[in-house]
């Protein structure tokens, strides 16, 4: 790849130190910048520009299926977040508290949300009355609050931005179809524009959210072989209803429970973009996601014309999302600075190439350099563009692929642990005591009973005993 | 207007009570709801789907002048902001702290930010060090909190949506600049999508925000002829730059202090329009953001053919946000319900209809009804969309105009404040005490120094010395 020494020189290699490398990317492709806030970040436009196109894209495929957005405060009294017992035991030691307000001390104290399922439940209790009212869809696009210990850019934060979606349903079979609906959204999502490969599947009941009777869950493999939790997606029967005395008139004029569910996705898909495809030379990221899809360096710029056919070749790429780095660095500095920032195609145009009325395009995911007439430029770029984005999924399945064990026995689980990293795959009895058993022995958490299901074995890998599913272990973020 | 009855059963008439009036659209609209949160409202899918267009179209009007957007922390500790001596006189009164997080005590409280001032310049002391790195100009889109006593959906809210943009410069003239760029922009932005027409200008230093060098502003007067402040605009000069420390080395490498600017415009804008454009039926809102611009009502849908009529209509202005209500209600539920959610064109299809390859067509604004070919229908409803958004405008100004009286004496002032409402032009000396002593004998506030200057008189309206400028005063929200 061009300027590989100087980018070399720049960043930490990831296999020297995965997590220097992470956090060089982050800081020189000036996608965070720290605050004075302990833990929290502020997100700089070359990071905030990516969010806003997840946020588009994702926005786009909820209305599409029904979906609402909605604002709900962002305070919860004490007395809401006590309402729902297994909720405010998940939540209650990680919240922020404000405890005076105007210059007076508050009678109840109210925390930041770290979460809006107890706000939602109120809201639900207010506005439904009958079946008409049903379902209730709704989605809200926020920041949470989670008092975290240690935190890392976009994939731990005390403060992070999120969707957050509940819904409210009359049937609990409608509630299950509108979880499994939004994990399969947040798959299909993660796989098309982010091209990261999710496994798809159910937490196991250790692993769920706080007052859920099932979650589901989303597991990426980054490139160090750790998992990251890329989105979930909780049913909760009716145990939040039932606390909070969410009820509707049924068409026989019954009272009954609603069902709900609640989904989110976060900032912390940027992580995930960092860590599947950033490579030595800094971030690379997906077309679909690329706040600058193509960058136009004009070579020799001082020369006559070079710099008014870059605007040209600007001008030609109109329908993308294209700039013209006419700064008055070098080329060379340019070059690596696009790279750092994970720009999909570098057009260069110089004196000869104009001459010869061409361009030469590199990509940043392969490095391979192209030389194309102007009058198919456009064409190529589309092209070019569509192929890195399909290109990069196919890589991190294949890495996902390469790093994915399978163990049937113990002793077999504790070397991939101790010597590889991945997924592993082993069969599980449903006992939490073997789920703990291997989080101590192989640092191994259960990320999730996947869809698909395979018999790797008869036996859990851990006590022996008939094993009941496949579970996918792993090293998470 | 079709269903008058019913609608002047439903909500009280502006005319009867003005307040209330607001209240039942807002509640009757399902714009807002109370929430059990004391001041904070939760926006509901009908008045979210206003906000995310107008935030929409003012982002978009943002990006063509080179705005960048990112994210801020929530959290200010207190140190932080009491930085900037007159900016936290202005703010600390009204703040909500945060004294424990994770269980602890917090070793110094922080704020939820009332405005973020003080981050940013945090912010830009840290990433600006040469003339390369400027301007700065950088928005964000949130919520921020201030604890008001008395509070009403959308006008004034404990905690708000907004956007808040803040720049760095390298000289003076170019904040100035942009101060005014913004300005001018918000106003354009409010008269062609809002449909109402603002007064630009400058408010005098008594009403500036804490801070500020200049605070410039766009008024508006509502329909009970309150005035209501829409966007602000503040040019900060160097005073943050100097408390903050931020400097950048000029192109000679002599050290110098940025010279910064604000601008905000909120959730209040909706109010504004409900203030502006509502009717005794309800809302009216402007076609550009209106969430539904064309509701298909069918009439006799339990008639074959109707219903799949009512569909084809639909299709058939695929290029507008259409909605068929195909619900169990009855037509005249609907058309009440319709207008008072503010959709901007009913139309109605029946079997009579159907039979005569017609539509009927309904104007919110005026009521107006019209048959349609349904070969044209498309066509006709683009144009009535486009006269609407115009006349709404008009309409708008038409009232504004003829509320906006001028006074040269005291009394002629005063006896339009007691017996009229609307703005008043009446020039002013410049003396604090003078404005003052208005407030005090005529309830009005100076609402901004206008930009389009006239004479109405030599000499100040309250003193009788010689007048500077010409004032706006008016009673505001």
């Amino acid at each position: 790849m061009a300027n590989d020494k100087k980018m070399v020189e720049a960043i930490t290699s990831m296999e020297e130190d995965f997590a220097q490398w992470y956090t060089d990317i982050v800081k020189k492709a000036e996608l965070v910048e720290y605050s004075g806030i302990k833990g929290c970040m502020i997100i700089r436009p070359a990071g905030y520009a990516i969010w806003e196109l997840i946020q588009k894209e994702l926005d786009r495929r909820f209305k599409e299926t029904g979906v609402e957005n909605v604002y709900m405060p962002m305070f919860i009294p004490e007395s809401l977040l006590n309402k729902e017992k297994e909720h405010v035991e998940g939540f209650a030691p990680e919240v922020a508290w404000v405890t005076h307000g105007g210059g007076e001390k508050l009678q109840e104290r109210m925390c930041v949300r770290p979460t809006s399922e107890t706000l939602f439940c109120d809201f639900y209790a207010r506005i439904i009355g009958s079946y008409r009212d049903l379902p209730k869809v709704y989605n809200q696009w926020c920041s949470v609050v989670r008092w975290e210990k240690t935190t890392r850019p976009f994939l731990r934060s005390m403060e992070f931005l999120w969707q957050e979606g509940h819904t409210a349903h009359a049937t609990a079979e409608e509630a299950e179809e509108r979880t499994i609906q939004m994990l399969n959204l947040y798959a299909d999502f993660c796989e098309e524009v982010l091209a990261i490969p999710m496994v798809r599947g159910r937490k196991t009941d250790k692993e769920k959210f706080a007052g859920a009777e099932a979650t589901y869950t989303i597991e990426a493999l980054m490139h160090d072989g750790k998992a990251l939790q890329s989105g979930t997606s909780h049913n909760f029967g009716s145990g939040f209803a039932k606390a909070f005395e969410i009820r509707y008139t049924d068409k026989e004029n019954k009272l009954q429970y609603v069902h709900q569910t609640s989904w989110g996705m976060t900032t912390r898909l940027i992580g995930a973009v960092i860590m599947v495809h950033g490579d030595n030379s800094g971030l690379v990221l997906p077309p679909a996601i690329a706040p600058v899809q193509a960058v136009v360096i004009p070579v020799r710029q001082d020369k006559e014309g070079v710099l008014d056919k870059a605007y040209e070749l600007g001008a030609m790429l109109k329908d993308f999302r294209v700039k013209v780095d006419d700064s008055d660095r070098s080329p060379g500095w340019k070059f690596a600075e696009h790279e750092m920032r994970g720009v999909p195609l570098r057009i260069e145009i110089g004196p000869k190439d104009i001459a010869a009325g061409q361009a030469v395009i590199a990509r940043r995911d392969t490095g391979e350099k192209m030389t194309v007439l102007l009058s198919e430029l456009a064409e190529k770029t589309r092209e070019l563009l569509s192929v890195m984005q399909k290109e990069m999924l196919e890589r991190a399945r294949e890495h996902r692929d390469q790093h994915t064990y399978t163990a049937v026995h113990m002793e077999e689980l504790l070397d991939i642990a101790e010597h590889k990293s991945g997924f592993i795959k082993a069969m599980w009895c449903g006992d939490v005591a073997c789920e703990e058993a291997l989080k101590e022995k192989a640092g191994v958490t259960s990320r999730c009973m996947p869809f698909v299901q395979e018999e790797v074995a008869k036996t859990c890998v851990c006590c022996g005993k008939p094993a009941k599913t496949l579970v996918y272990w792993g090293k998470a973020y």
